[in-house]
């Protein structure tokens, strides 16, 4: 474990991660019960500690991977936090990630392992130390994220509908949006392919689906377009 | 000095900043030459050491007054950098800011003892380590900004004309506004005050000056409005 110090003083270096997941319906984040002192019981973001020869994206990655299972998902450094009192043991900066995650993949069995749930946005309970202001600042950055890039695909399967796609982005915006203007935004990111392929599930003349193109994506730059929604 | 460790190693945490200033004409960065090893003579951020009992955000406040003897200004932090090897030295964290001054306010007694100089972004030596990264990373960020909230007023006299405010968007997006947009955006954003009174340096008939409505802008969130520029 990386312990930082000055001769009377000590620092530790952590990570925590914000982990997004969509469900269809809400947009969701996963919490663990802190299972140690202090603030045992309370539910707290998934941390841990930098260690050795280890980047601050190698940990962040490593701690999501101990709690989902999951590899080379969307991780994003957040902010590094450092009250001097806001772990009241040890003074500790944590630098935190968010990570978004299609809510089915991730590993069932690890996260009972750590006593994680899914808590909606609007349910989210007092968590310790600074973890909701944490979670508050990656929820702007992922509405501002979400605004400027198309992360948000990230959240859905990989063939979707355009109603799956303005769900995703009411959601993570928390407004509703218009269709025809929300359609006409999309195409005109022109990084999204229409499949000769149609969900039959919602409609009897069912709904084209659409995949994400991320070498055409790859190929903007974040400041090529904006999507104001 | 605030140094981290775990039993076999260390690691410090440092502090860079990324100073953007504007003179009417370009958009700069203030650069000292750094005067010890490593890589003595070459160009770097303005950086330090985090203290005992004090924040990062103290820290870049600190930094950043002993450059430029100046206080309240905007400073944002931008992102940790913990690449194992980015200080041939020591390993070494740092946490970089960038803050946005009036290039006409700074000490310029204060910056001549650090053989501090501004450069413009077109002519941006080799820096040390990977501040190069950095100040790319900084002006990716306030680009972005610039285009979601108005911090590029930071930049500007307490009066502007459109014209200068125009100007400085442009320098700070890399790219020309069509006129008539521009101002019925910054209209549209309801955070500028028309002025009775006018520049006459620019036209005989003179322009109207404004200034940036703090109030205004405060009672609005991030996300209430984007400028698409």
């Amino acid at each position: 474990m990386f312990k930082g110090y000055i001769p009377e003083d000590k620092i530790f270096l952590a990570v925590d991660c914000i982990i997004f997941g969509f469900d269809d319906e809400d947009l969701k984040v996963l919490l663990i019960q802190r299972d140690f002192e202090p603030e045992k019981g309370k539910w707290s973001l998934m941390g841990g500690f930098l260690k050795k020869n280890e980047t601050l994206d190698d940990a962040a990655a490593r701690i999501l991977f101990r709690l989902t299972g999951m590899h080379d998902i969307y991780l994003e450094q957040l902010y590094a936090f450092s009250a001097v009192d806001r772990d009241p043991v040890e003074r500790t900066i944590s630098t935190s990630y968010y990570a978004i995650i299609n809510i089915e993949k991730h590993n069932e069995e690890l996260i009972e392992n750590y006593n994680a749930k899914w808590f909606s946005l609007s349910q989210i309970p007092q968590l310790i130390f600074d973890h909701n202001e944490m979670l508050e600042k990656a929820v702007r950055r992922l509405r501002r994220r979400t605004s400027i890039n198309p992360i948000g695909f990230e959240l859905l399967p990989e063939k979707f509908t355009m109603r799956q796609l303005q769900k995703l982005y009411e959601t993570i915006l928390d407004k509703e949006l218009d269709k025809r203007n929300f359609i006409n935004k999309i195409k005109s990111m022109d990084i999204v392919v229409k499949l000769n392929e149609k969900d039959m599930t919602s409609s009897t003349k069912g709904s084209y689906l659409y995949k994400f193109d991320q070498n055409k994506y790859d190929a903007k730059q974040v400041n090529d377009f904006y999507l104001k929604l």
